[in-house]
């Protein structure tokens, strides 16, 4: 089971806000459904966003009437600006749109048709890839855990949120399938409880011992030497390695470094923004103050109060104990390393 | 309006489990509904709960059918045990009901009747006291806030923490009161969600403008420069500052003290706890699973997952830049400034 899906001309994604009660599937059409379904996070996580906005630039290829490539062009640039401007933090969404564009831009060569196809080729073998990254590192990344201890996690960096297996949960996963026992501890993550919705449900579900602890917990239990590890995804990671990832990833480093516990970042190097400096120019996403005064319909804060609900924060690279990639671990000074990793990735692609 | 109040010959409060929703009262006319008031958190907060223990030993007073000094003590200790097993962690319970029932085990010398008019006085004055101690604490902590600024607090350490006024957002009222300029950020604090329920209400009926945050977004915020102080309330102090107060306090004070903020607890000398070195000999309350699992009746878990629930946490006092008390303000070494405080009390007490 795949959270993102090509199934009979249609986008198939699992429809993340109603987990764990209810697995239900949501279906796109067109590229205005898939825009709708990152938006409203239906679909989320920054692998799992990329590859699907990849297929809503393919239902936007087949959707275009006609075969002129000048009026293509201009389609696809809008079908491309939608997509992009649906959730502005974590830079997959771009880079996957980006990718898309550049061939959908050159369908004057090999016509209109032909590029259709190439657009649906190619969001299918970023699914593909998306695995294999995640298996990769999720074998570079479970040799850093130890053979016997409790790792924390913040928010899904799992299965949902990727196409399959998962990144920071990809490294749990490959942990364990190495013989490691691993418990989790895993933080709620609100507001939209990622943590207790998605990564404790998708735990259980490979028979990993978890604890669910609210965010305010993690803290503590650091503080008690009961975590040995922790392993988080990311959203983007500009090039001196300062990691934006979901709100209150930034606490958890601070406060793994004042414990003397390693904090991993696991994160494709599609994650990776090199033409970013710092973790300083990254735009935070802020979303609808209704994430926090409800939960399934029921109000929990006062009327007319004003709420804060950023949805991201930035982790300077000096908490970061290691960058996890699909092509090798990035450690200071992360400028070279991710350099590196990254365009070993461009080499072997070209 | 008090939180605590003696209504014609019943105790009444404010049922926090329903607000800002509904304001409700609940009356207690045994010492058995005080028990389970507390337990079941309708009444919280360290000052609240230790008046709320004083009426219930006078409850249970008057309860006693007859005047036989032997049985009213043995019945009054078992009042004391049933009231003292509610809750662990918070010290003020201990310390009502200790120097309540030391009152009532003299019965023999004034008569059981004579002990019930003066435990139901006691617990009257000590009700008095805790106002009156909020605003000396009030009027030693405005001074140490700037004269504009964001202030940070976690929990509910306020009027409906306390008889009335509150501790930490006594700080808070009274800096307003001489004109500050102060903003607010409140922590949800989960699981209970005493900050967005209750903290954010408070503050927001007396006009102080706040910013309702979940807990993880407190380090984002801190991180950014958007805050100028932290206070908060505690449960227990050990004699060497060490503070037990809502769980995801800790976290704040390490964030604090990462940032460069000034990390204040304010509470009575009832809150600290001489007979303990340090708050690694603090016993911290297990809460209930369905704490974290449920939001209003509404399921937001995987069935079957392990819950962790630890309702309050030991920040170590290396953390803490000053303790206020209505005795003045304590700061390192805190062995010593705290036995003068609390010794200072004492002796005004006698």
């Amino acid at each position: 089971m795949n959270t993102v899906e090509w199934v009979e001309g249609k986008l198939r994604l699992i429809d993340q806000t109603r987990l764990p009660l209810e697995q239900q599937w949501v279906e796109c059409a067109t590229h205005q459904e898939v825009a709708e379904a990152i938006r409203g996070m239906k679909v989320r996580g920054a692998p799992a966003i990329g590859v699907t906005a990849a297929f809503g630039m393919a239902l936007g290829a087949i959707a275009y009437p006609g075969s002129d490539p000048e009026g293509f062009s201009q389609h696809m640039k809008a079908v491309a600006d939608l997509l992009r401007a649906t959730r502005p933090t974590a830079v997959n969404l771009f880079w996957a749109t980006e990718k898309t564009l550049a061939v959908a831009l050159r369908s004057a060569e090999q016509g209109v048709d032909g590029t259709r196809g190439q657009l649906l080729e190619m969001a299918q073998r970023m699914a593909i890839e998306d695995v294999e990254a995640n298996k990769r590192m999720g074998s570079y990344g479970a040799e850093l855990l130890p053979d016997e201890g409790t790792v924390l996690t913040h928010c899904n960096a799992g299965a949902l949120a990727t196409v399959s297996y998962g990144t920071a949960l990809g490294v749990i996963r490959a942990a364990v399938e190495r013989g490691k026992r691993i418990k989790m501890f895993v933080d709620e993550t609100r507001p939209f409880l990622q943590g207790s919705r998605l990564t404790a449900w998708e735990l259980m579900s490979e028979g990993i011992p978890t604890t669910l602890i609210t965010d305010s917990m993690a803290g503590h239990f650091m503080h008690r030497g009961a975590v040995d590890a922790v392993v988080v995804g990311a959203d983007r990671i500009a090039a001196n390695g300062d990691v934006a990832n979901k709100i209150g990833t930034y606490s958890v480093a601070v406060l793994a470094r004042e414990n003397g516990i390693p904090f991993y970042v696991a994160a494709p190097t599609s994650t990776v923004d090199l033409s970013l400096a710092s973790g300083e120019e990254i735009v935070i996403e802020e979303r609808d103050p209704r994430e926090l005064l409800y939960i399934g319909g029921h109000r929990i804060g006062p009327e007319g109060v004003q709420v804060a609900n950023p949805a991201f924060d930035v982790t300077p690279h000096r908490y970061v104990t290691a960058i996890i990639t699909e092509n090798g671990i990035a450690r200071e000074p992360y400028d070279e390393a991710l350099d590196r990793l990254v365009h070993r990735q461009i080499s072997s692609d070209t």
